[in-house]
Parts: C-alpha cells; sequence; structure tokens
C-alpha cells in the first residue's frame, strides 16, 4: 500500500551522532533503553522498540522482517558497523541532520559530519558549552554570553537540557545577578556538571537572549529520557511562563512523552511554540500513530517536526524514521478513506511535519517551505 | 451508515452566542484558535478544527465536502452571515441551548435570544456578576448573595471560572471573613477582573451556596482554553475537596482535555459530578471517537454530558454536534458490533449523553429525561 | 477467533476475598464501582463495567450475553451465590491467587482458601499488619520489624496503601527516628488508621526492607481508587526517589489508571520496577486494548503483570480475566497481522504478562518463568 508518506525526504530536527565501532550483544542492547543498566533478567529486545529494529532493520541488512534477535546481532557483525551505518542511515532518506552536538558519553560519537548523504548540521547544547567552559578555567557570567554567540555563529539552533537537571518550571525572568553569580561560584567550586537551579535559569535565559539575536530556534528538552530527570518536572506545561516571555524565539518542545498532548496545547496557544515527536516515535513503535494522533488533537499542523534522537546506533535514526512513515502514513491513509481530509491535505500535512516546518523554522536551504 | 445517534435531537449544555456581523478571513480563522494572535506563519484552517469546518460546514453551505478554505471563505460572504448563521444552528438540530452570558469579549456576541430553533437558556457566570456589580460601584461581601440569587432566578445554572484565574484547588472551606474582606479591598483599589485568590474561592463558596439553595448546577472551567490559565492548574482532580464538601450541588466539570480521564475519574467516584465533553470534541475533531472512549473508561454513563462551548462562529456550534454524532454514533456502532452493548443499550447512551442526563440535571421541560 | 491468550493460565497476582452470602440488587451494585455511594439517579450497571459483566458473565451463569441486569441478578440468586463463585472463579482458569489479606472492608471476605481450584498465596499489608498490633496494644517502632518478617514469613508479597493516606511522594530515606516516634505516639494516642505521614513512610521503609530481607515483591498501590484518595497524589511518577533507593526490591505498581503511562516509564528506567494492569482491566472494559497499549509503549515485556484485583463479587475476578484474555488476545491478534510481531512472539509476550512475569518475580512453582 502505498502511503503519502513514503517519499518525503526528512529533515531530522534533532538526533545525535553514533558509534564507530563494532558492538556486542550486551552493550548494543544497553542503547536500546533509557535504563542506565540492563539487569540479566531484562532483555530491551522485549519491548516495541525491539520489535521495531527487527521488523525494520533486518531487512536493510538482507535479513527476513522479524529476524530474531540473535541472527540481527550476528549479521550485524558480519557486515560490520561501517557498513551496517551506511545502510540504516542512507534508507532513513533524510536530506538534513540537526546534530545536538552536546550529548557526550563515554563512548565517543559522530559529529553531524558523519551525515554523508545529507547536510549535517550543528545544535549547541547551552550547558555543555558553560561546563565545557568550566573545565577549561574559562567560565565567568559575564563572558558566557559572547562566547555562546560564538559557538552558535554556525548552527541551526541552540539547545538546553534544563528539565533533566532542575525541571522545567524556569520563571519568565532570570535570577538576580547576585543570585545567578552565588550559583556560579558554588558550582565553580564543585565542580562537574551545572545543578544549581537559578545558575541552569540564568544559563538558558542567556540562551534565549543569543536565540533571539541570532534568530535560531530553541530546543527544550521534554519529556522522557533517563532517571536522571524526574518525569513530573519535565512536562512542558511547566513551560508557559517561559515560552511567553519569548515571543521572538521558536521554542521546540523535544519528545514530550508522556506529556506529548500538553506540549500540542502549547503549541496551539503560542505561535512561537513547536511540539517534536521525536525519541518517543521509536520507542513506543506499533503505538506511534495512537500517540501521533493524540499530538494532532491540538496541535497546529503548522507548529509539529520530525525528528529522531537517533543516537549511537543508526538502527535509532533509521527505525524513526521507518516508523513514522509508516504509521503516520496508515494515520493519514486512514483519514483520507473516512473523508478527514483529502489527499492533497494529507500530502501536505506529512510534508509540512516531515521537513517543511523544520526547514522553515531552521531556514534550512533544503527543506525549506513551499 | 445509519448511526444511533443521527436524529437525537441535542441539548447543548453549555454555549456562547455568536456574532452578528459578516467576517473578513482574518477575523474568522482568528475564532478557530485557543491562540490570542494568529501569526502570518499560522493559519488556523491547518489543524484538526479547521478540516472539521472544511468537512462539515461546507456541505451546510451548499458546497462540497472538504472545499478549500478560500472558497468557504468567499461562500460565508455570499450567503450572508444571517443565512450562514440560521443554517448551522438549525444543521445543529439542538434543542435546548444553556448559554453562558458572561463570556463578554469585545466584539459583542448575541444572548440565549439567538437561538430561535431551540429554547435558549441562561447559565450566570458568577464571577462576572462580581465584576458587573464592581464596575458598577455596588459590589460588597454582604450584597454578593443576594444579587447572584436575583440574577440566577431564571437562570438554569452557574458556572466559574476560577480555573483561569487561580486554579482548581480550592478549598473545601472558603476563606475567613476578614480574608475574604482583604481580597475584596485590595481587589476594588485596583479595578478590573477579579485575581485574588481568597476573593475567588469566597466567590465560588457563595455560588455553591446559591447553587444548593436554588437547585442549580455549578459549571466549572476545567482543562484547556486560552493561554491565560496555566494547563497544570485546570486539572479537574485539584476539584476533589471543594466537590466533596457540596454533596447537594451538582457540579459539571466542563471541556476538561487533556484531563477528561481525571475529569471521569471524579464523576465516577462522586455522585453530584458530571463531565461535559464539549469543547474539546470540535478541536480534536476527527480524533474525537479516542477521546470520547477515554472518557467513558471510568464515567458512569448517567454523568456524561456533551455540549458545543460554541462561541462566535455558528461553524463552532454546528461542529460539535456533527462531530459528536458522527464519532460517538461510530464508537457505539463498533462496540454494537463487537458484543460490547446492545443496539437498545447503545441507544439508551446516546440519548443519555446528547440529550436525557442534561434535560435530568438541569430539569428541562423538554429534555426530560425518562 | 481463537487467540494466543485464550488457554494460557493465569497468576493473578493481586486480588481480595469474595462475599459469602447472598447479595440483593443495591448490595450487589454498590461493588461496580469505586463510589463510596450510590443514589437513586446512578446505576453501576450503566458503565463500562456493568456492560462487561453482563456480557461476560452472563453466559457463565448460562444466560445468554449482554442479558438485562434484573434477569442477570435474578439468575444469581436462583443458583446461589456458592455456586455463582464456583463458576466464575472456575472460568477465569486462573492457577495462583495472590491475595491482599489486610483489604477488611465491614462484610468478611474470604481468604486465599476460597480459591480451590488454583493455590492461593497471601500478601501482607504492611499498614494492617501496624493497625492490628496497635488495635492489640502490641505495636512499638521496635518491634515492628520482627512481626512483619513473622506475618510475612509464608507470604508471596508485601503490599502498600501508603498513597491512599499520604500520597506516593515518599522519601529516599526513612524519616528521623524521634519524627517516626512523636508521629506513632500522636497515632497510638489517636487511634484509628495510620494517617500521620512520617509514621506511614517509616512503615514503608521498613517493609522495604523486610522485603529485601526476604526477598518479596513489595507491592504499592497506584493510580485510582475510592475517594478517600486524592488522584494527583498516586501518580506513580511520585515514587522514582523511593524506587531509586531499593534497587533489590521488586516493586510492583498495581493498577496505575490514569497513570499508566508514567507507571511504564518507572518500569523501563529501572530494572526492579513492574507495572500492574489490574484493576482498571474490568473498569474500562471495551477499552481494554487501547490501555493495554498505552502500557506496552514503554513497559518492558518483561516487567508487565496482569491481575484482577477482583474483590467481594467473584465476578470482578473473572472478568478480568474475561476482558484480559479478549483485548490483549485481540491487540496481539492485530499486531500479528501487522507484522508487528510473529506469532511465537506473541505467544511469548502473552505468557510473560499473563503468567510468566508473575511466576519468576514471587517465585511461584506452578507459574515459574522457563
Amino acid at each position: 500500500m502505498a502511503l503519502v508518506t513514503d517519499d518525503i525526504p526528512l529533515v531530522d530536527q534533532h538526533c545525535h551522532g553514533v558509534l564507530t565501532k563494532a558492538l556486542g550483544a550486551a552493550e548494543l542492547s544497553s542503547y536500546l533503553t533509557e535504563a542506565p543498566e540492563v539487569p540479566h533478567h531484562r532483555d530491551p529486545f522485549n519491548s516495541l522498540l525491539g520489535l521495531g529494529v527487527r521488523r525494520w532493520c533486518a531487512p536493510i541488512l538482507d535479513l527476513p522482517s522479524l529476524a530474531g534477535r540473535d541472527v540481527y546481532l550476528r549479521r550485524r557483525v558480519e557486515l560490520g558497523w561501517r557498513e551496517v551505518t551506511e545502510r540504516l542511515l542512507r534508507a532513513a532518506n533524510v536530506t538534513e541532520w540537526l546534530v545536538d552536538t552536546g550529548f557526550t558519553p563515554p563512548q565517543p560519537l559522530t559529529g553531524p559530519e558523519v551525515f554523508s548523504d545529507g547536510a549535517g548540521h550543528e545544535v549547541v547544547r547551552i550547558e555543555h558549552v558553560a561546563e565545557t567552559l568550566a573545565a577549561q578555567g574559562k567560565f565567568s557570567l559575564n563572558g558566557f554570553r559572547a562566547t555562546l554567540h560564538e559557538r552558535a555563529a554556525n548552527a541551526v539552533g541552540l539547545k538546553t537540557i534544563v528539565g533533566y537537571r532542575s525541571g522545567l518550571a524556569v520563571p519568565s525572568l532570570p535570577p538576580t545577578s547576585t543570585a545567578a553569580r552565588v550559583a556560579a561560584e558554588r558550582w565553580l567550586r564543585r565542580g562537574g556538571r551545572v545543578e544549581e537551579p537559578d545558575l541552569l535559569s540564568w544559563l538558558v535565559h542567556e540562551g534565549a537572549r543569543v536565540a533571539a539575536e541570532l534568530s535560531l530556534p530553541l530546543q527544550v528538552h521534554a519529556g522522557f529520557g533517563d532517571p536522571d530527570l524526574r518525569l513530573r518536572d519535565v512536562d512542558p506545561a511547566l513551560l508557559h511562563d517561559f515560552v511567553e516571555a519569548y515571543p521572538n524565539v521558536m521554542i521546540v518542545l523535544l519528545h514530550c512523552w508522556p506529556y506529548h498532548r500538553n506540549a500540542a496545547y502549547l503549541a496551539h496557544v503560542f505561535p512561537n511554540v513547536v511540539v517534536d515527536v521525536g525519541l518517543m516515535v521509536p520507542f513506543v513503535g506499533a503505538r506511534a500513530g495512537d500517540v501521533l494522533g493524540e499530538v494532532l488533537e491540538l496541535a497546529p499542523f503548522d507548529a509539529v517536526v520530525w525528528s529522531s534522537d537517533g543516537r549511537q546506533l543508526p538502527e535509532t535514526h533509521y527505525l524513526a524514521a521507518a516508523l513514522w512513515r509508516h504509521h503516520f502514513g496508515r494515520l493519514l491513509d486512514t483519514w483520507i478513506n473516512e473523508d478527514v481530509l483529502t489527499v492533497a491535505d494529507a500530502e501536505r500535512l506529512a510534508f509540512a511535519v516531515g521537513s517543511g516546518n523544520a526547514g522553515r523554522i531552521y531556514r534550512l536551504g533544503g527543506g525549506r517551505d513551499e
């Protein structure tokens, strides 16, 4: 069955690099979950995400759909990680990859340059800039904005993970300079990652100012992720006052599940809010149609963007694309059959979510909205 | 396909008046969203609500289903707003309209009298009574209840929008008279709308007492609306203690999305709570079947009522009726085919939600439950 | 249509006993809702739960599917409660029943011994142990752990209802011994059930220590129940810090609706968290497929368990089994047809949720996972 999403080249508006090494079964499995550890009684392949890999990625490696886990892992070794990576990234049919370069797990990942079939672009993570400066002994409140400007000069967007650290209830005004200074001093004495709420808030506000000055969107992690966050603190509804304070900055709410309806609400009422359906798509797998439907209940069609949040495994990049094409395509197909919209409407909507909205928001050449 | 909902005359248990003037494209579009402003990169027709208008309202104006936006807007001008209004309101097949007369946007709306095909009834908004009194220099804590009594004498219900102002965590007891007086004095000095939490709480408690004395239901705005509210503060679950404190007052939770399951829970455990499926139905459009299903998971069938929350555009009144008939009818049809219920059960349930429950709760002559 | 769930013998990992007496219409209806009272304008049969009883239980009593409520009630009297109970419990095809013996409503219920067709096991409710001790004048902070050890010696698990009393935001550390003593003294002076947050927290931490020492799972009530709880306080996401503090204790989140996605998230990121789909299944009835789908979006397949939360009426035990078999079976059938998984995958998943996961977690002989 041909779907209107089949041939749409995608803009992956939020992803990370991949690992450049061969992977054993245990290590590969460990990247198929947000759990920090995988004990023997848990097999990450026993999940909708795992089924998705077996169904969608196996054929790209010349295996039958739904090949068993062990068969899949053996074939992956046989082909070698380079070939596997190349095949999966190519199959995703992505023309532009927007790479958050501030995600730096112990095993190094490639940067935007890996995405040879498409153009790689950088998204700069605000907290990572601050932490890198501090590690070099160069962080200062006064100097931060200039450095962020510099780092963002060739980027297509900024990103904050404040939700992970102190939650999304960022006040509409930055802390006083005294409060920011006290927090910064405490942090610099302590070292490590920024965890002081006042300093995090100050960084996000500085980021929003830089985003406004450079006309860059600001991506905000919202919704689920690893257990470093508290789920209730990453409800995007908490960001209400902050997004209202920056009407000139496009705020892109990433991931959002299980609060994706709340994110859709913010996108509905604020012209500067966009809701991303990334990350959750590979995870929820066969349930993607329902979840995407929930997002569209209130989200304006002009304010929804796709991404993969792919990282470490190129499977995650491809799976997000394949699942979105299949499930969003089927949702639109059902709606066409039920006279909810016309074929032309469906094509426009598929293009907008898959590519057009992101092209316009990030002002990408290739994906520019017509 | 005939559905059990097709011919049920509806009781619209919560709506507003319509505009009595011709509308240009921009102005009409601006009423298809809860966003206070619509910038050029947002077209409210690009939404499930917009698709709903094109699909369901276009044929009422003699256009093909899913006619384009511009065609629709031209035809609307051609027919004139009087004809459009008359056709759409008639097509809704509503026998009783319960009109919240306290919604008074800059562009004046008609009152209950507009609904010539059905009986218009008034729902009195508590905060609006207080603000009108204050504007006339006549507000006093001691005199408020008498005025509310008077205003409600010919009404079928009361309504509060406390959720918009200070959230739904209204304590089970009113504030002390000192706290209420201090809040009232502050408000009267300041002028404008009531925003003092203690005064709002006091008003709602006074409203509940009047509702008890006159045996009137009390409607409570819950769930989404314009960005004047904070989404997390309008979770109907916050109203637990308040509804428990007034077992003799029927509390009707309006709208509720995305917290409609929480509202259904309150309706399940409290015999004096009723959950409304209005507002969200036109907005969520093609997703209405799923959302209504979520409400029914826990809501007693005796405790669900339909409304349009229609306002400004008669499209919104009609669309809510058409979408409810179509999607609730299809849900029931599916359930009949899957042996979840009998045809007679489905007919009873459709009548209860569309008309019977509201008729009983508001003691309406025409819609009285048998 | 044969479903992969049809013949799976179930482990009911959380239920209660049944009433041992004939029931009139009003009393029977009162057990079909979480509402503490049922006024004349509410009929609990008018709900998805009520439809479920008419559809699934009627045939077990030799009535046609969807027989009317009155016909059902008459037939129940005709057969007598013993015969009805025996038929329904047998039809559930449950091999092991895990009975929370700490639920002691005014009308006495049977204990684990009633489940003659399967093995009955005991789950010990922590708060009930404390309250029983206090009623005997024997409660002391120092002695509690020893008593709990003794009570749990032959049990398969512990359970806490702290969510009902003070919410699920249990800190990761117990209160100081002074705080616990002050709370215990206040409680013992007052009598009745434990409501002091510090004492509740202390009891749960003691329970978790005993669970660790005896390698028993700890069941935690989460999500909806009667209006004694506040819905927002039983969001399982609140339990984040607590479950993180006890990596060696399997924590089973019971019920969870409407926060079942949040529960699935915790099960995803914490290897010691399991999500139960009980209670909600009979209540949400025909909606069970969607709700179960929502749970599986993020929950590892190794971390989902079925239960009935059946109590008072054997209808609730059977209904939970029948609805789960039907709706989970149909979901899997749809997924098989859509190539989401293979038949073998579906069979494994059905066995895991229906029996295998619980068998492994509770180390039951009969249900041991292979």
